[in-house]
């Protein structure tokens, strides 16, 4: 194990009607003046947002507003709000809605007490100052929630690009399974694989010893794999979706990630997908995914073999481990595919001959992409054209 | 899943030689003056007060010392500590040591700041205000480095009372899985089996629906059913021990017990022993669990038998779920056999014809303690029972 440090400190508010309360944990956590920061009409049509604005009224808490948030949130949109947060006097940015919507709130917060570009910090640049953000979550998915990352598209180019840093963990997340319940299947599917996804970029490491965080990766994966369907046959089903819920957060505040080398590739690769195409990060991920880890299983067999069997419970075969490695993969492929997700090119959306647009946008160069299997560009372009022409066939079930 | 909050603010400084920048932490986390406070001998003759002093010495730190706690820590020497720390204007507590000296450590914040008797916290009362408290961990056990736990002994009477709020949770903890290493087996797996009685008190709960909170408790314990017979073989396994470290922390924080019902019956009925015979909390633990567990399986066969086949890799038999989950506490009691533990009242150095005294200790009189069972003060006496004549006998391993 190496040596890390891990600091989560938000305060986690959790399970039916918490939003009622939104105006209490601005409050406690010192904000005065906020701005509400959400997406599309779904948060005002719901009257969610009403009720935070009555919670905020409630407590004295002064506020202004800006939606519009849209999936691969841009850049546009943050300087805007980085303008009103200065001209209002903003001193707490409260998102309300996804992932998009925190990821944006928390570019605004980076971007108000900082003389230069906000764009600076998703360049490499570590940020001193944010303001503080809160949020209440209406989809299960980033993990933004919980996590000090943050990732904009710049309107210029496409540019998809991240920021990370523990000052971007939010103060307070307020997360009602509840509010979730309305949200479409093909979006719950989505959210459901991208929390997947954040597990095994941490899962597949060439850190050895990790025991404790290997298990506590396949808790969330094994929980993925039993709620999932549930709440794609009911969505109402709140249970499930509570699950799912903590499952997200647990998933991406790091807590299964310490310690360990991480891969973060199947990202890489899948946000030239959702920059070029604008499709959803998660169905962009249930491609890129599989394909991934079939390019790279023979790095470490037996590592995908432990994922085959302690998750996905295939039989372990000693005599031929690589058929259990695969299974695994076949599996994952199959579990994605029953919970409607895409997992070619084609059901995606996307294009075979866009594959060296894709390589070039990553800008590897001559140079390789650390991780797991350290990839160079054609391992790249291996990657996407397994992805491009991804089938069920073979499948076991 | 019930509605629950988690805030775990605590910054986890984890690996090696991190004591060395032990004043680094303090200085972020605002303390000024330091109360170094610690246990017996080991942490001075092992040299590691000496490289926290000169941690803090370099950070411009000032501080005092108290050292003398011991195991089941005593409300007389946390007096002193609050008439210390008074005396010398201490604002900020540094714990050097396991979960006694972190749990004294605690109390002191508390009573500082004070004006009645800190007692009255471990008599039910919400505290308000505490001190900063951070910690140097030196063993794998309690969990308290990222809790806001803290059980003291009140030496008057011998009674062991706890106080939680999340106020008491450390600023930070540096945890060095090599100053682990010295710990004799014993102590080590006592450590074990107090990190696995956390998760069991609560893994048996009546709320259904948490799968992922199950789910992450079985990591916990998976891991420790790998990782602690390897320490106990060869204590210099520092990835074993980091393993151990990381999950006792897990274990404790409460991230595997949000949103449901917990025991502690458990817990209780130690307290009850170590207190009469100053025995190790772990110990103690090892004899009372599994009987508790014999006591109340059949309130839920079905929770033993995913315990016995999740964890203890236990086939299931359909036909007869109550001979998997008996097998499950069997295997549970061999398993802490085998790590060096009591299984009985003889083994522990606990007399059969004190039970009445034990269960007159825990104060339930007519009443009831509330948990995955309720338990009367005869459940309690019969569990006093098993636990008295446990053996291994009818163990399949």
């Amino acid at each position: 194990m190496d040596n890390f440090n891990f600091y989560s400190p938000t305060e986690f508010v959790f399970g039916r009607d918490r939003a009622e309360e939104t105006g209490r944990y601005v409050n406690k956590h010192g904000g005065t003046k906020v701005l509400i920061h959400y997406g599309g009409g779904s948060a005002v049509k719901s009257g969610l947002i009403d009720i935070v604005k009555k919670s905020l009224g409630d407590a004295d808490i002064a506020y202004c507003e800006l939606g519009g948030v849209k999936p691969n949130p841009r850049d546009t949109l943050v300087y805007k709000g980085i303008e009103l947060c200065r001209k209002e006097g903003v001193d707490f940015i409260l998102a309300v809605g996804g992932g998009s919507v925190i990821d944006s709130s928390k570019a605004i917060a980076l971007g108000v007490p900082y003389d230069g570009d906000f764009w600076d910090f998703y360049s490499g640049k570590t940020p001193e100052k944010a303001l503080p953000v809160g949020t209440v979550l209406t989809i299960a998915a980033a993990g933004s929630e919980g996590s000090g990352n943050s990732i904009i598209t710049k309107e210029d180019g496409l540019l998809k690009r991240g920021a990370r840093n523990d000052i971007l963990r939010p103060r307070f997340s307020i997360m009602d399974p509840a509010l979730t319940q309305t949200l479409p299947a093909y979006q719950t599917a989505c959210g459901a694989t991208d929390i997947m996804a954040h597990v095994f970029e941490r899962y597949f490491t060439n850190t050895r010893e990790v025991e404790i965080t290997d298990r506590l990766c396949e808790a969330v994966l094994l929980t993925m794999i039993k709620e999932t369907p549930r709440v794609i046959a009911d969505p109402d089903n709140y249970d499930a979706r509570a699950n799912i819920m903590w499952a997200g957060m647990v998933a991406h505040n790091n807590i299964c990630g310490v310690g360990r080398q991480q891969d973060w590739n199947s990202h890489g690769l899948e946000h030239e997908l959702s920059a070029l195409y604008d499709v959803t990060h998660g169905a962009g991920l249930a491609v890129i995914m599989p394909a991934w880890m079939e390019y790279v299983h023979d790095h470490n067999v037996l590592r995908f073999c432990q994922m085959a069997t302690r998750v996905f419970g295939c039989r372990m075969y000693f005599e031929d481990p690589e058929s259990t490695a695969l299974e695994g993969i076949r599996r994952f492929r199959s579990f994605l595919h029953s919970i409607g997700m895409p997992i070619n090119f084609e059901e995606l959306g996307a294009k075979e001959e866009d594959i060296p647009k894709l390589v070039e946008k990553l800008g590897i160069g001559e140079g390789t992409r650390a991780g797991f299997m350290e990839l160079n560009a054609e391992d790249v372009a291996g990657i996407y054209r397994i992805a491009a022409h991804a089938s069920l066939q073979g499948m076991e079930e």
